[in-house]
């Protein structure tokens, strides 16, 4: 696996991959800390659209894991630079959290609750049914219907919970559209890291999950390791036809 | 067409049929008032789950036309009377309105935020996450999920808005559970209203809209009426591979 020494960007999926909720996964804390000082650059890529950079940059480092708001890629920051580089200017209307709001204010968007050129749609836990139809009234008039990510349901201490992805789907039931979807498994987040100054064969996409995580990689067309122990086991991943370029169990199999 | 002085129940449906927003449609006033004194039943059935039988009750009156309230057959009174044939005596978590609680209650069920047996789910226009989130949950933990009524969208003022079939695709989506759902194309609503005493061959359905309307007296195999004029073209009827028994132009056809 000499391979693996020449990665030059290695994008870490978080929820299950570093952290599972607030409790850190010692192996990647080691793997992680294993690149101090070396010339490899490492991204956290996630597709909880809900915190800003500076919020998951602080969750890091109470886990004793330091990293730079740069190296942290949402589907929040990937959705606001998809509009960046498509719609630059345009009059934005935003259902979403802190994470949203914060990204699209830093690509210089204006946030606006009327005749939108782009709905962008994440998770917002304070969703009312006027936010929603705004939101469908718009698509219907013709504004470009982007999401953060398409992520069913989350896991929280009561269960699991509704997800963007399923908000995203009463939107598209209610106005007949189909929403672009920036978050993984779509391959818009590693392609702004790509865009930093790497290559394909410079990237490795690592994560727990393989519908969102290695099918990322996979679409992307970069090399990707699933590692066990969080959403989809072993023997499920061997199953699938298109496999991960690693299969490891934790992340000290990295040699 | 002598065949159509034999039905003894008229089910009509109203908004789009009858009226229009708050404009009565004359040709159905016309077509309604001649039944005044005569031995034939006129039932006003509509996916309208927002509103109380008394409220329709009002709102036709303003019309001019007077109906009791056991003619109103709205989602909300079937998915109420669904419930009661299904899971008498069942806790029951609710979205929705007015209209669906009071049918509810009407029914004897007891209206709970914790462990319900049954969730139904209706437009709810003051929706918040926390009751979605309660749905989600109640549903992935067994409770059976039923819904008035499944239409995706409903127009208003503003435009095409979401309606409660956009919401139970959100909790499908969250759930990987598929909702029962109560009112038009489904038949529930003329079955309760021939559980009063009718035959099948008693009845007629009369509505503009063919995929619900139509479909629902298609599928509970009684005589259909399309009316021109409403959400349906009769030239897109004409299309279906199943035809309604009568095409009118308006009600003051019937002869």
């Amino acid at each position: 696996m000499n391979k693996l020494k020449s990665y030059k960007a290695i994008c870490l999926d978080m929820d299950g991959t570093v952290y599972r909720g607030n409790e850190v996964i010692p192996e990647a804390s080691v793997f992680i800390n294993s690149f101090q000082g070396k010339d490899i650059d490492i991204y956290y890529v996630t597709n909880n659209s809900s915190m800003t950079a500076e919020r998951f940059q602080a969750k890091l480092l109470r886990m004793g894991i330091h990293a730079s708001t740069d190296q942290i890629m949402t589907s929040s920051i990937a959705a606001a630079t998809y509009c960046k580089q498509h719609f630059e200017g345009a009059k934005v209307m935003m259902i979403g959290e802190e994470g949203l709001e914060q990204a699209l204010r830093s690509e210089g968007f204006v946030i606006t609750d009327e005749n939108p050129d782009v709905v962008v749609v994440g998770i917002d836990r304070n969703i009312t049914y006027e936010k929603l139809s705004n939101a469908a009234l718009s698509i219907r008039n013709g504004a470009h219907f982007i999401a953060t990510n398409g992520d069913k349901a989350f896991p929280t201490e009561r269960g699991l919970v509704p997800g963007n992805g399923s908000f995203v789907k009463l939107l598209e039931t209610a106005t007949d559209r189909e929403a672009t979807i920036v978050g993984k498994p779509e391959p818009y987040m590693l392609e702004f890291i790509r865009q930093r100054g790497y290559s394909k064969e410079d990237m490795v996409m690592i994560g727990d999950n393989y519908d969102t995580d290695i099918q990322a990689g996979i679409r992307f067309g970069i090399d990707t390791i699933h590692v066990s122990g969080g959403v989809t086991d072993r023997a499920t991943v061997l199953k699938k036809d298109m496999q991960p370029t690693y299969l490891f169990d934790s992340l000290t199999d990295w040699k």
